[in-house]
């Protein structure tokens, strides 16, 4: 991925012991170069590292024919990071003799702490204080370990590392998993896809995934950043990583396994960190700009086009083929992904049409089999469609050629001279591939998948870069209000006056005491009106008799004020009865459903949905970490299933969706505002009138 | 896959002659053995065919080194089929020939007919003419032909056979591409699935796919049926191939190109088929029962998983795992796939804990990277959480051992052992594999997936498959009551008393021509009564001030006669007027709307959907097609994304589903009694009550 600005250089130095030490201390270093505690010294020694690993041992003299130190104080060099191959019982003793000697960063693999039970908890805690304490840093335990590719720094037990030489490229993976980071580092090896780093993080009891991302985002090596997670512990830096992989232009793809409740229980029980929710989660990642991944194919496939391809300029997509039916898949792909599929001109075609009386389609372009025969009839075909307009992206679908060596080798110079003409579209070629074909194809600039469909989508998320990274305003980052002070418990006309008075529009609402008052109110307001008792003690008010609505006149208000309150009186004889709301009775628009919660991992979270049915069976909602620029609310009203209510289905008039973003900014800033004084409010319904919006009913709740 | 009751023989000896001829004949035999032309005769004598291939060449003495023969009539055999190769210019000549000498069916590569324009669509169906009044079938023209593997008849030119020998086995492809079917061809030997027979039907003039799908699905050696569609030119066969694939406990997995409108309709533009709609499309293959791909990688592991899987006893699925995060993401996909993990016992869970003290999880089951140095830790914990309970299948992601094989190699008699200890259960192992050792656990009896993800959704499509084959009355297949006549126009009206006189629920309704017999209807009825004018030749009744809702008493009715009259005479003075519709006034129940419409491929189709907003702005209908049996019906309703409406949400009582599907399974028989002299109709709304439907209003569009 070609950058247009220069990345950043990190401030994070600290992270800087842990990916660049200088010299390093093995501790538990093993004769066996297939031991846990063998491989960093085999990695580094076959891999020619220029970073010095010293065997530390003091049962033997040498380890895999290195000179082996008793201890780390005994090497003769200062070393700055310490691998921890030994048994949790050891690991005190290790880590006091690293920090003596000076060590700025731990890598350990040792495991039995945190995930081993409340012994291993007090253990690691005891480990993580005393490393901070020495101003170092931890990566682990149970991790397993990291890489730096350009360093040749192999401080890890993977064993995708089996492979042999590793090539250096520029994409930087962090994992919570050491497992699954290890596989898809050897997914992505097995797609010709070489990384810059990789770290996985283990228990995170210092280095989280989320400072891995932000630094690696930060990074001058790593252009694409890969993210696999199964819990959030620090929501906030994950929210930092996306913003700085945003803000330099770096495509960050994560993977987040728990995309379903049940998932993101398990992934709980066995992280040992608290379940969020996976739909938080996922808000979280949109809102912010990650190309989220489905599964590990997608995020191989989203890796390998950010690595290989360019920006490109929209999302137009050319397909052109040997077969009718793969551009049929792949259009419904492109359909689903929301990919366009301008076709080419009429003129174009008729050129096409010249040489290929067959082919059918301006786009997706069938050249028919005719051009299996003839190559150069397909690359003719391609030229004459790209020459009609110009595309983003192009795929071709060449069915089995990928197979045949002397074919691709036949094309290569047409392949050549395609890409040289056309240097801002990015091209793939769907084949079934003999590795080597596949790399001699990559090598003349054009991406190979197996799949159209799977080829479309990583097109798709490539062309979704583009928005993310012009998308500036997504978070609102002018300043906040002040934050207000919220009384323990707040009723529904206290909550009402409140959310008001932070600016959002209530139906105009007042408090009476008396009968007299009730009128004066009413008549002010302007009838017709509803009245309400108003009480702490009383949740239900319609069900006690206490809501009377569409009062007309000042007798209606005089009965309706009478009897709300013997009704209250009569269903709640203790309640406190501080009088009656009186308000302007609002009819018309359209329901919608306005609310903020605070979410354990990421903080205030601001959502807006359709009222009734859409909310409570339908669960259409949506929900972006607050506060939201107004770009970002009319985004969020506009992505509900049921917009189309809003925007004048069924003969009415559009409602003011305007006015409705102008409310959820103003909610979300309130919320942000708040803090972690509000565990969460609701305004139901909002009245989205035609012109304006209208909030009927609120609720508070204010944190404890 | 294992079968319980032996499959059917075949009734269609037609499409023998072209699976299994005895001699053929090569016309247009070429010299270059890679050329269309020349591959047949390659692909059969390196093949050691057992059924006799000429050359017909009048311009050569030898092809290939075989002798080549002047005409059909020349070769000293009888021979049963030809494959023409030659130029369009040459096909009827050529046919003639063949017809001459007896020649049962023709496998037509030759292009340049319906696809090439009307001149071609005109010899085209000369062409098939001649052929079928010869008493022979036609495979083409345009069409990659076909493969019988066990027999060694290779009538093909795709370029899927130079992969050398082809191995024989028992799934069917029928595919309406050459492309794709060659594609598919080509993945599913890559992955180690064999082929009993392929097709590819290319023009389709007479052999069509869904004539040789069901031909597959009566093929004693073919186990399970892939099919690849892009249009379906015959809607009827199709679900007739589906029905006898059920009824023969065969898997037919099929895979739709064109599942958008926007790819159905390239589908329709290169097929020269008509456009079908998608959803239509959909609705049919969900409903006779076929497993439906969502593309090519899908298609093939659903085939693998048939091939090498057996039926499972249920949904459950147990995990295990060498990493947590692997087991989070095949938990998604159990959920998402309707998969149920029960969790093994605590008791055993406890005794896996002996062993492994950090294992997490009863199911999924994450033994820890504590079980790669001792895989027999890890098959002591599967042991035991099978032992505990069975379960239908069951996942083990082992991170990267397929990569070593001497970790495979000891870990073969375990696996044999579980193997044979669970004979029940379908066991995947999910790895990063060398080809070689991939191979080696499937002839354990293990399959192999890459990604848990993907592995869970095969699984998930095979235990769909007990389902699919005990379900016999999908489809109502008795007596259907008599056909009606139809006038040409009939008024909401006449729909509905045609309606109701076919068993539909209505309101009570008659019809006045005067005030008094108006009065006199209401009381019969019983108040209140809506009114609404009858005429023919006014479609919106309340737009004229037609229609009278809530009247209470006979001045009511006599008003409102009077003014819904006048107001009809005003708005349309010319409108015949039949007098006024008098109607029990239904309030409250859950709207709905039923409605049957007639597909053009696939006859009626009938239709439920929730009223409003459910099915103008969310689309949520559900069609199958008719007649649906009453246990259909009800699954029709549940599967409504807005069901919890009709399952007492929001605190109302739950409304009558049983009722509902009485009605559409009434209205589904009324429609395909009807057949092609309806072309649609509706009911809207139907109410559903606490107790009972009751319709309110209907539509019936007669044909043409």
């Amino acid at each position: 991925m070609s950058r247009t600005s220069p990345p950043e250089v990190s401030g994070k130095a600290d992270l800087m012991a842990l990916f660049r030490p200088r010299a390093i201390a093995l501790v538990g270093a093993s004769d066996d170069p297939f031991k846990i505690g063998g491989r960093p010294l085999r990695y580094m020694t076959d891999g020619k590292s220029d970073v010095k690993i010293y065997p530390v041992n003091p049962t033997r003299d040498e380890v895999q024919g290195h000179k082996a130190y008793p201890s780390i104080g005994a090497i003769p060099e200062q070393v700055d990071q310490v691998i921890l191959a030994v048994p949790a019982s050891r690991a005190e003793a290790a880590v006091a003799d690293g920090l003596a000697a000076g060590v700025r960063s731990f890598v350990m693999f040792t495991a039995g702490f945190a995930e081993a039970g409340p012994e291993g908890i007090v253990a690691q805690e005891k480990l993580v204080a005393t490393i901070r304490a020495g101003g170092a840093r931890l990566l682990g335990p149970n991790a397993m370990g990291l890489l730096n590719m350009k360093d040749r720094i192999y401080s890890t037990f993977s064993s995708a590392m089996d492979r042999g030489e590793q090539a250096v490229g520029r994409v930087g993976v962090v994992s919570q998993s050491g497992a699954v980071g290890s596989y898809i580092h050897n997914l992505l090896t097995k797609r010709g896809v070489a990384l810059s780093k990789f770290v996985a993080t283990g228990n995170e009891a210092d280095v989280e995934a989320a400072e891995c991302a932000e630094w690696m985002a930060n990074d001058p090596e790593t252009d694409v950043v890969v993210v696999y997670l199964e819990t959030g512990r620090d929501g906030p830096g994950l929210m930092r990583a996306l913003d700085t992989a945003r803000r330099n232009r770096k495509p960050m793809i994560v993977l987040k396994a728990g995309r379903t409740d049940a998932g993101q229980s398990v992934a709980a029980s066995h992280t040992g960190a608290m379940a969020g929710s996976a739909a938080v989660f996922e808000s979280v990642l949109q809102a912010k700009g990650a190309l989220v991944a489905r599964s590990m194919p997608d995020l191989v496939d989203m890796a390998y086009v950010c690595a290989n391809g360019q920006l490109p300029k929209d999302n137009t997509l050319a397909i052109v083929t040997v077969s009718g039916g793969a551009g049929v898949m792949a259009t419904d792909a492109a359909m689903e992904q929301g990919m366009t599929m301008p076709p080419m001109s009429e003129a174009a075609f008729d050129i096409v049409r010249q040489t290929l009386p067959l082919a059918v389609g301006r786009n997706p372009l069938d050249t028919t089999a005719a051009t299996i025969g003839d190559r150069t009839l397909f690359m003719g075909a391609v030229e004459t469609m790209l020459d009609s307009q110009p595309y983003g992206s192009a795929m071709f679908f060449m069915a089995n050629a990928g197979m045949n060596t002397r074919d691709i080798a036949a094309m290569s110079d047409s392949l050549s001279a395609l890409r040289a003409r056309f240097p801002d579209t990015n091209f793939a070629i769907c084949t079934q591939s003999t590795p080597e074909n596949a790399r001699a194809l990559e090598a003349l600039g054009f991406m190979v998948f197996l799949d159209p469909e799977a080829c479309v989508r990583a097109f798709a998320a490539l062309s979704r870069l583009p928005g993310i990274f012009a998308n500036s305003d997504a978070a609102d980052t002018s300043a906040l209000p002040a934050q207000m002070a919220l009384p323990a418990r707040i009723d529904e006309a206290g909550a009402s006056e409140l959310l008001a008075s932070a600016g959002l529009p209530f139906a105009r609402t007042g408090t009476a005491a008396t009968a007299e008052a009730a009128i004066a109110l009413a008549q002010d307001i302007g009838f017709p009106v509803v009245l309400k008792i108003r009480s702490p003690d009383i949740a239900h008010k319609s069900e006690v008799g206490g809501v009377k609505v569409g009062l007309a006149d000042a007798a209606a208000v005089q009965q309706a004020f009478d009897q709300v309150t013997a009704n209250a009186k009569k269903a709640a004889p203790e309640a406190e009865i501080l009088g009656v709301t009186v308000s302007q009775m609002v009819s018309g628009g359209v329901q919608t459903i306005l609310g903020v919660h605070r979410d354990p991992t990421f903080g205030p979270m601001v959502m807006v949905g359709l009222g009734g049915i859409f909310t409570e069976v339908l669960k259409d909602t949506v929900m972006r970490p607050a506060p939201v620029s107004r770009t970002a609310a009319l985004a969020m009203i506009k992505s509900l299933k049921g917009f189309a209510i809003l925007d004048g289905a069924r003969g009415e008039a559009a409602a003011d969706i305007g006015a409705l973003a102008d409310a959820l900014v103003t909610l979300s800033r309130f919320a942000a505002a708040q803090g972690e004084t509000l565990s969460g409010a609701e305004i139901n319904p909002m009245l989205v009138l035609p012109e304006g919006c209208v909030a009927v009913d609120a609720l508070i709740l204010p944190a404890g």
